[in-house]
């Protein structure tokens, strides 16, 4: 999507080295606009640990480009695949909720095993990095053009009045090669000249609707309006939200979805008030091996750091202030799980279906 | 409640200068513990609307103290009764929200017109705001007695464990003049021996909870843990939450509340899963005159920049920091409307009972 009208990708191969992936590194967003380099698996890991990179599908996608640094760098190396089953691991563990990752480095692995010299390897992992990241941004592509049917039929019936969306947290392009999830049908829509409004949850405690959505939309142009998490139920009650899209980090074959924490409050909300409530996922999301999410999906605890202190800019400059009484502590639970029952349906880049196994098979049937 | 081991009420009359209504300025905490002087209407006014003292319980208070200040101001002025009346309709207004407002202006207006004398007016106007205060006091502590059955049958339950209670804003002793609703039950917990654990939700975006409710307990020796506005889902489908426990700014007579933006959130949460969802009231925050609260509560809009700003210490400096993209919009709406039926209970000085008008008119007859 556009930065400051010149279009990006959130990651990509520097062409003038080939050795280096770029980044947007998005700690310093919504105030400053910073490419960074990545040389290493160890820069790369620590990039998603500390979410200089963060989303569902951009994950999976610094994971592959990851594995091209990780064969780049075992191939000095004197025992090839024990250093690849290492950087492997640690791509695998930088963060624990989030499917893509372990799915990007699973199929890095498989193509790598076939391949026998060191040089068709290096060219073979950069060929499925890129093609990881290139369907990552044409599922989105899709998910948009069927997503979009979901906000047309809304605007048929509120004649030319906005048709407001509320979603949580950043599922936008930031959280994805290009487009995003939540967001696809939403740029597709204003592209297709339907009047459009977001409410966007700020996404306590790291701000990624405050910060990340709001920044996106507001750089394409897109009418918005920032609200905090607690705001989404009481706009519910009184009407004023039509729709809800939401991303997923990790979804069930049975349709329940792990995303950022608050977002079942929301669906729980949705479904109070009679609202739609649909997820948006690339294929990739699905971790077809689970069934029960609340029991099975592993829930990321990050550091209460982040809950008890804030970034932000005081005049020009970039401040960290403390919120809480010094001695209290906080805990840090990254997501939760919505259950299917609370979900109207899941917008894949096949099309939409309810959030129930059944369904989602007839979309992937090879997943029987 | 104690402050660094000394006993404080949050409003009171200076023993030194009985034209003088001292406050805890509230914006200060958790980093400083700051004494107001409060010596006009205006300044009352100001304080209730900017937020120096705020909740249910205190705002009442601040308004009975307010009354005294007016029938002091209006004495030296020619047109005392037109006076009063502008003076009145100022306190009221000050915040459209609560009721206990409208509650203590209109019971000092009904004590002073029995009294014919400017003399014994001012007389009467102190009495009647040292009564309203006392009352809160000795209602909250009642609220606590009759709350503590709750706490008492689950931890026998528990075996030892500590029970587990969430709670949202600050509906603890610096929302009231002494002891709190929602807090007055823990606090009494606390008294008595039975181990509790209190859930402090941040709250945004003014984060009481994070700074008045974690500082309240914090100096109470109560162990706690804040956590964002999105997490007590999440605890909730696992087992992490026994109770949940808030205040309210205006219950209507047949049990809906109106409490801080996000409390309806917390009340889904816990009807699905289970978990019992009790409101805590002093008798002075029912509305008798209205039926549907989501209908008919108003609902306070605050400054946008409340949502867009945040105010925390860096280093040892108070400091505003901006959150979001300069030029994204926002929208602050204070208060949410929980229905009835979400409601488990509610905690009163009478005792006990359910959210429905029945039960509520058995406890309060005269309001039949």
């Amino acid at each position: 999507m556009n930065v400051n009208g010149r279009h990006y990708r959130t990651i990509w191969i520097d062409p003038d080295d080939r050795c280096v992936v770029k980044i947007i590194d998005q700690r310093f967003l919504p105030y400053r606009f910073v490419i960074a380099d990545i040389r290493s698996v160890a820069e790369m890991v620590t990039a998603i640990k500390d979410m200089h990179v963060r989303g569902a599908g951009l994950i999976g996608a610094a994971a592959g480009y990851g594995m091209y640094l990780a064969v780049l760098e075992a191939s000095q190396n004197a025992d090839f695949d024990l250093q690849l089953e290492g950087f492997s691991r640690q791509l695998i563990e930088a963060r624990p909720t989030a499917v893509n990752l372990a799915w990007a480095v699973q199929r890095q692995i498989s193509a790598l095993a076939a391949e026998e010299h060191l040089s068709t390897k290096l060219h073979t992992a950069l060929t499925v990095a890129t093609r990881i990241a290139d369907e990552d941004a044409d599922w989105c592509q899709r998910i948009g053009q069927h997503g979009v049917a979901l906000i047309e039929k809304i605007a048929g019936q509120k004649s030319n009045q906005p048709v407001n969306i509320l979603t949580h947290c950043n599922a936008g392009w930031l959280a994805f090669v290009d487009y995003g999830s939540a967001t696809a049908p939403i740029y597709e829509a204003f592209e297709r000249g339907i009047p459009v409004h977001v409410w966007v949850d700020e996404t306590r405690p790291r701000n990624q609707g405050a910060r990340l959505t709001a920044w996106e939309l507001a750089e394409h142009g897109i009418p918005h309006t920032i609200i905090t998490d607690n705001t989404g139920g009481h706009l519910m009650q009184h009407g004023m939200v039509d729709l809800v899209i939401t991303g997923t980090d990790r979804t069930t074959r049975t349709g329940d979805v792990a995303n950022k924490i608050g977002t079942y409050l929301k669906a729980l909300a949705a479904k109070d008030n009679g609202i739609p409530f649909y997820v948006a996922l690339p294929s990739s999301t699905f971790d077809w091996t689970i069934r029960d999410g609340i029991r099975d999906i592993p829930i990321e605890q990050r550091d209460p750091n982040e809950v008890r202190y804030m970034d932000g800019l005081a005049g020009n400059v970039e401040t960290q202030i403390l919120l809480t009484p010094e001695s209290s502590p906080a805990c840090n639970y990254a997501f939760d799980v919505t259950p299917s029952r609370l979900i109207s349906g899941l917008i894949t880049e096949r099309g939409i279906c309810s959030a129930d196994e059944d369904a989602i098979l007839q979309l992937f049937p090879e997943q029987r």
